[in-house]
């Protein structure tokens, strides 16, 4: 194994679609902008391009340091979101492959979103943006896939909702996608995680700050509300086990307040500095709506049989937002389906966040179903 | 078994202490008001009673129907929380037991709380009330014994805190407790049960209507904020198999939202109806303090050797609040003091909420545990 770097500084980039882009509920934007990022080189023959798919609070910025980072000292948790993952000799190894992450759209980091000016009213999109599904996020993908000269995949691979996209790229373009990496992800959401979802939505949508989803020309938006959302996601993220361990019933100095409090306070207030609230319903109503299975009457494998990836699904045991038993109800419908899969449940201890994380047993999973840039 | 009854229309009592209370954090207040009910009737030995301990969001009308519903078609949903379980031939068999139940000091429902008016300023408690703990509902109730004329409980009786202060009184008070049953209930909160907490407050602190705990001379308090609290606290006092069950990923007519939303959304204004927001905070404050243990270094059977009651402990399944485990601790702890126990892990399917539900395996535990009044 090649000793394990960082891709360094990466270069913002931005794709601009003046094509028409008609989302899954009809409605129609003029045009598109697509933030990403790239990391490798892409080979002459183009085939060792790898997708990454982001999550809820992701972004193009899956490695390395963003401008203005060059020659300090950054922590890891400052890099980019995926950076353990993806560099040279790591997992997804850019010294083989040519990686390409991009924003989704709706979000808050460079693409088309409900921040971004409506050309027809002069103001932000807010409330008006379209109603958004994991396939439209496919669509933009592709967009920049065609721009990128990129005809197909050595794989699709996403965590969480990421997940959903790769899974959902092997359905709708089976020729574009060789490998699809499912990685804490799930076929649908349970009732229990739609229940979360929406609680986080109404504490922004209850703030009065959110304007109806108007609140771009505030001072401030509902920042409160989507600090509230934050700490809930944070906390099912996470696995009790991975709490206690780090904060346990600790207090801070002053006697009074756990810790748990305080690092929960801080990191709602840090989310609102930096992520949009529009962005963060847009990507809960997505991952609540998302069910492959409803376009084949319920029935999964059917609606997995026309990929023609190979698989693979793997799942962190103390993941209680998206636990092993969904990736396993994934698993069985690929297998009902006759698609080649592997399945790996992971012992690591960080719950949903675990596909963040570091882990050489989880790592080396990713890194072999990859194999080489040729095979 | 006799058939079981209701107690029929409950009647609101209220005693008044004259004395100055002193809460565990040393801040005092002048006198108590304490609301609360009792059923069936006290033998002329004084030796029936039973007390029950209120969690969250209860309160002393625990059994029978409220003054205005006689006559009426009344919902099991609509009489007291834990109906279910107190009544003529019922678990807490009324024919028996003089079954007494107070309204929590810091509550919201008639005993002294911050929405009380403080003599000393002529305006509402708010935001000064004390400090509460545990072990300040368990003094409260003791003079409401005192009251009453009762030297000592055939049990006391309480699920999820009401079970802390049961274990609280076993501990505090030995010799008036014959018996101390602890359903759904744990020695102390885990990180994971703080986190929650502190969602749920900082959501109510949030809402600009809070105006830092003063809000009762406005025209609104946080409702929103207590509603988010509410709906974080539901999902989170039900079993994943519960919610899917009841609600799976079925729509509302419109097609649109999913039952399972406008479940959460309907229950959380309706208790922002009746509920207090500075009662909710109280209480989930007490809720993460409490921890009899840390008063004996840590060792939770040292803090345990005084108590003398029989104890049974009771826990669900389902319940990830305080699940199994946490019981067990207890148990573990209990036999390690050498106290008699009986341990009851039950497989109702309803989550923490399971304490109040129907389950006849769960009720014939705690009629059982109770015995006859004589024994």
């Amino acid at each position: 194994m090649s000793a394990a770097g960082c891709v360094g500084v990466a270069t913002p980039r931005s794709f601009e679609s003046k094509e028409p882009f008609r989302f899954v509920s009809g409605e129609e934007l003029p045009g598109l902008a697509i933030a990403y990022e790239t990391y490798g080189e892409l080979s002459a023959a183009k085939d060792n391009a790898i997708l990454i798919c982001h999550a809820l609070s992701g972004s193009q910025h899956a490695a390395g340091l963003a401008p203005g980072q060059e020659g300090q000292e950054v922590k890891q948790r400052d890099k980019g979101w995926w950076d353990l993952l993806i560099g040279p000799g790591k997992a997804i190894d850019t010294s083989r492959f040519f990686v390409v992450c991009s924003n989704n759209i709706g979000g808050c980091h460079g693409s088309t979103g409900p921040k971004t000016v409506n050309p027809a009213t002069g103001r932000p999109y807010g409330s008006g943006f379209p109603e958004v599904r994991v396939e439209d996020w496919v669509e933009a993908q592709l967009l920049l896939a065609a721009h990128l000269g990129i005809a197909r995949f050595h794989a699709v691979v996403g965590g969480s909702i990421g997940g959903m996209q790769a899974l959902s790229w092997a359905i709708r373009h089976p020729a574009m996608v060789a490998r699809a990496a499912i990685i804490a992800g799930t076929p649908k959401l349970t009732t229990q995680n739609i229940a979360f979802n929406e609680i986080a939505r109404q504490s922004i949508k209850s703030d009065p700050a959110f304007s109806q989803g108007d609140y771009y020309g505030q001072e401030q938006g509902p920042r409160s509300g989507l600090a509230i959302a934050r700490m809930l996601g944070h906390v099912t993220y996470l696995s009790g086990g991975d709490l206690e361990r780090r904060f346990s019933r600790r207090r801070r100095e002053d006697g009074d307040t756990f810790e748990i409090e305080s690092y929960l306070r801080y990191n709602g207030d840090k989310f609102a500095d930096y992520f949009d609230a529009n962005t963060y319903l847009i990507m809960t109503e997505a991952l609540d709506e998302f069910n492959p299975a409803a376009e084949a009457g319920g029935d999964l494998a059917a609606a997995l049989r026309p990929a023609a990836a190979r698989f693979l699904v793997a799942s962190f045991r103390k993941d209680w937002r998206f636990p092993p038993q969904r990736s396993r109800e994934l698993v069985k419908a690929l297998l009902q389906a006759d698609k080649r899969v592997s399945y790996a449940e992971l012992g690591a201890d960080g719950g949903h966040d675990a596909f963040l994380q570091d882990d050489p047993a989880y790592h080396e999973v990713v890194r072999s179903f990859l194999g080489a840039a040729e095979e």
